[in-house]
C-alpha cells in the first residue's frame, strides 16, 4: 500500500492509527490468497471481529512510501485467530504488530468455529502472505 | 468540533476530505435539535443518503482549531433535502459547502417521503442550527 | 483501489467522504504518470492545495469493490488546475466529481505558476489517466 | 466523543482502528487539563510520538454512542510517557488500551526530557483525566 496524503499528519508522517487499517489491507489479501476472501466469508455468515490489536512503531513511514506488509496466521484454534504483521519500506522494518480475531456467527453473534476453507488452508501450511500492492 | 491530529495532513492543515465528516457532525446535531436524531430515524426505517456534496475551501483550518459550523436546511421537497454549511474558526469563514440527501426506505431502498417530525420541524421554521461542540 | 472495510459505514456502503480520498489516489497516479510525482513536487517547493471539491454519488460502492477511477486535467491556467473524475465498478459509473487545485509556493504560501514538467505534459496532450490499482 | 457515522463500518459498529483516534482525543484533553496543550508543546519544539499502541475490544460501540474515556499517565520517565485508557458507554466498559509516547526535540528528532509543565503536573498527582465530550 502507498501511504496516502490523507493518511499523513502534521508531523509529516503516516498517522499511527492508520497502521491498523494497513494491517486490515494485508489481512484481506491474506484471506484472499487462502481462497477465503473476507467478503465471501461475510456473505456466508461468518464475522471476524478484532478483539485485540497492538503495534510497535520503530520508524515512521512517509507520504507516498510503498509499504510491504508481511503477515502470517500464528495461531488458529476454535473460534480464534492470531495474526502478526511486519511493515517494511525499502527493506527496512518500520512497524510490527498483531491482531486477535474472534470468529462469530453473523446471525447470532455467538462464537463459531473458523470457516473450513480457512482451517484447510492453514492445515496445508498456508496462512503466510506477503502483500505488496502496486 | 476540534480538529484532531489524525485529521491533519503533512501540509500541517486539516485534510480537505475530513470537511465532509465535519459536515456530517453538524448535520447530526441539526437533526437532533429538530427532534429527529438520525440514529432513531434509521431505527424507524429511514435512510438519508448523500447524493451530492460540494465544498469551497477559503482558508485552511489547523490542528486543535475549534470549528463552529452553521448549517441550515435550504430545501426540502418530497424525498430530497438540501443542507448548506459554513465553517468558521474564531469568526473567520473557512469553508462553505452543501450536501444533497435522498430519503430512502431502509428495507426497500426506494425513495420515501421525509420523516414527519422533520417535515413538521421544517414547517415551524426550524432547520437552522449552529453546532458549537465543546 | 479496493474499498477497505475501514471505509464502509453502517449502511454497508463506502462512506461518501472517502470518495475524496480515492480522488486523491487517482490524482497522485495521474501526476506520477505525467512525470511529476507529487512527493517530488513538494520537495521542490510546490504545494497543490484543494480549493474546491464536488461529487455526485450515482450508485453506492461496496466493501472490497475494485474501483477504477478515470481522471483528467480539464483546465490548467496560471496557478490553477481543474481535474475531473469518474469512478466505476465493473464498468458501471458510480461517482463523478471534480477538484480545483491552487498551486502555491511552499515557502511563501503565495500562488505560483504550475510546475514546468506538468505544463509540458499537459501541452503534449497528457493529463488524462486511468487508475486501475491491483 | 460521539461515534460518527464515518467511524462505523459495515458490521454496524465503530471500526476498531478509530479507537486509537479516540485515545488521541482523550490524550489531547488530558494534556490540556494539565496546563500543557499539545498544540503549544509542538509550537515550543516538543514532539510526542506514539511508539507503541495496544487495545482490547470487550464490547463494540455503536453509531452515535457517547463515549466516556478515562485516561491516566501511569509512567513518566526521562523522555517516555505511558498512558492508559478506558472507554465506557453508559457506564459499561467497552475498550481498554495503552500508548507509549516518546518525547522528541522537534528540530533534531532526538529524545528530549518531558516538558517541565507536564513533569510538574504529574508531580502534583495530576495526569488523570476523564474526558466527557458533549
Amino acid at each position: 500500500v502507498r501511504v496516502r496524503y490523507a493518511e499523513t499528519d502534521r508531523a509529516g508522517v503516516g498517522y499511527h492509527a492508520n497502521t491498523f487499517v494497513w494491517f486490515e489491507c494485508a489481512r484481506t489479501e491474506l484471506l484472499r490468497s487462502l481462497g477465503a476472501p473476507y467478503r465471501r466469508l461475510e456473505e456466508e455468515g461468518w464475522l471476524l471481529t478484532v478483539t485485540e490489536a497492538a503495534a510497535r512503531f520503530l520508524r515512521s513511514v512517509r507520504y507516498d512510501d510503498r509499504l510491504v506488509i508481511d503477515c502470517a496466521i500464528v495461531e488458529a484454534a476454535g473460534a480464534r485467530l492470531r495474526i502478526e504483521y511486519e511493515v517494511r519500506v525499502e527493506g527496512e522494518l518500520c512497524t510490527t504488530g498483531s491482531t486477535e480475531l474472534a470468529c462469530l456467527d453473523a446471525a447470532s453473534g455467538r462464537p463459531r468455529r473458523l470457516p473450513p476453507p480457512l482451517v484447510a488452508a492453514i492445515g496445508r501450511g498456508g496462512g503466510r502472505a506477503e502483500e505488496e500492492e502496486r
